[in-house]
């Protein structure tokens, strides 16, 4: 069944806004008939767009402004000087109940500075952490906090394996997901004072249905658990990784294919299978990158996707508000707070 | 002009000791006329082995011991009770002089705590970093710390800055390198405090020939830095994150080629291709990581490798040795020293 909602999106944010967002969100449009969409943005560029989108005939609003955040703007000023901006507009619109949440392509640094600043993080959550699923080869996991949080508190390693475990229940419909916390080594002993302290915490709550414990790099794309929890440095430092290793792989092998005529003649015959690696990978398909902990939905879009990353995007805010998932965080840490309250925030500050 | 020296071998550490150590060390002897070896372990073990190895006939001397270090004693536990041990003896033996270097494939954190122990670190060295080489689409880098240390300081990373110049200069011989922190962004407000002040000193002091500054995850394999630097922590899970990640696309990629007939046609030609690209990032062409900036010569070989990996081991030490690269770490600390006493460990304590 589906339900009705609506979606606020910043038409200006991305390398190549309005004409990127309005297309996916035409693409998503098709694809999802109940969803609505606010869009915010510069009028004389996006009506023309829209014109172009016979489905999204009734099916858009458009808020005009001609103030937007660009990408080299820092957080700290676009708290200050951004009271119009596209991009902030959208996520007021999504905190005063208009649309269910919000899609920006836009300045990640100034993004999740208004998203907390308005919409405020989840009862019991100090931070929000940038959440992502991406493909192992069991399939696909939640990875979080990708960059949001450089140091990290032990609370705060706590409090997103909780989030984790609720969003790879609910969006990726595993039961009880395995939760593994990122580390140099998988005994005990190993790793720093944060993560060690946090693994004892989570063995002594009994709050996860299936804590796994410290996991290692090699782990993370062979799928050894549905969730990988890790601090804002290490993550970001670990994904970027993974691109970069992927891409070098790519080009020595495309190098090592036009050396010979023999590899060049079984590549046409192959291509299909590479095709398909590419398609099973596409970063396009992983687009969207939640702002976990938020009292409200924001999924931050790539800023160099396309139409389809784009779409991607907004279906990722349509699958956080359909299955409800911070409704189920704010449950597992009213739990949680009945049985450990010395882990929340309320009795630490 | 090869020059004459002697490398003491814990011929008992690894999984598959002492007959991968004993074949290694007599590849390493073929390769390298001008090299002695002082193998420490069961010399019932151990003789049987050599007589097979016409190579090291006179080419090794046998320091007999039957204690050896197990993979899963503790570092603390190595330190007191392992007087007798294959790898505690093959250490002394390159701290008295007798050998210029020691190799073992043994367990990593006894053969860290041993070494610091016995060697020491280099005047103005605070702690060793854990350093590799490895393959980028430019060619070859240095990475460190893969894990030594997991909680930096920032004469730390400064020390494994200028550490890693000296060695991508001498054995690399890559002229006036350059160096990469790896951070979470590249703009100067980017990151945690230390990597933050480590900027800024590096910057300030002048030291470094080639500082380029911040660096991401994915610059590690486009070879963005000639150097890459970073704590043990953030070091050890890139790197096998970058190890999972290849596992990955090669498990998916075979994967995909086993689906049709048409690829797996197309395979048989491209297999020389695969096969040079499986040659180009063999690990155990890349085995051998230094424990650099202790007061002598220790590298740790991967405990799983083969003959060839540990036989690559051995020339990293031959390297080391032949190239003076303590002594140029030497002199470049002192040149420090004299412009920057203040990120000297002497002023810190």
């Amino acid at each position: 069944m589906l339900v009705d909602m609506t979606i606020a999106i910043d038409a200006m944010g991305g390398d190549q806004a309005p004409e990127m967002t309005i297309k996916g969100v035409a693409q998503a449009a098709s694809e999802n008939p109940n969803v609505h969409f606010i869009l915010f943005g510069d009028e004389k560029l996006i009506d023309p767009l829209l014109s172009e989108a016979s489905v999204l005939q009734k099916r858009v609003t458009v808020h005009h402004t001609d103030q937007r955040i660009t990408s080299d703007m820092k957080p700290s000023y676009a708290l200050r000087s951004s009271k119009h901006s596209s991009m902030r507009l959208a996520i007021e619109c999504a905190s005063n109940g208009e649309a269910k949440g919000v899609v920006s392509a836009g300045n990640t640094g100034a993004y999740m500075a208004l998203a907390k600043m308005i919409l405020k993080t989840l009862e019991g959550i100090d931070r929000p952490a940038i959440t992502a699923v991406m493909p192992s080869s069991r399939g696909k996991y939640v990875m979080l906090d990708l960059g949001a949080n450089i140091e990290c508190t032990i609370e705060n390693i706590v409090q997103f394996a909780l989030m984790g475990e609720v969003f790879a229940e609910y969006v990726l419909g595993i039961k009880k997901p395995s939760i593994g916390l990122l580390n140099v080594g998988v005994e005990d002993l190993k790793g720093n004072a944060t993560v060690k302290a946090a693994q004892r915490v989570l063995r002594e709550s009994g709050q996860l249905q299936n804590f796994y414990g410290f996991i290692e790099g090699d782990d993370i794309a062979a799928g050894t658990t549905d969730v990988v929890v890790t601090d804002g440095f290490t993550g970001n430092i670990s994904l970027k990784t993974m691109e970069g290793t992927a891409k070098l792989l790519n080009t020595l092998l495309q190098h090592q294919i036009r050396r010979s005529f023999l590899s060049r003649f079984g590549y046409l015959f192959m291509r299909g299978a590479v095709k398909e690696l590419k398609a099973q990978l596409d970063p396009r398909n992983y687009n969207g990158a939640i702002f976990l902990g938020l009292n409200g939905i924001a999924v931050k879009s790539h800023g160099g996707t396309d139409v389809v990353g784009f779409a991607n995007a907004i279906k990722v805010v349509i699958e956080m508000i359909s299955n409800g998932v911070n409704n189920h965080i704010r449950e597992e840490l009213a739990s949680l707070r009945g049985k450990s309250p010395h882990i929340m925030r309320a009795n630490h500050s």
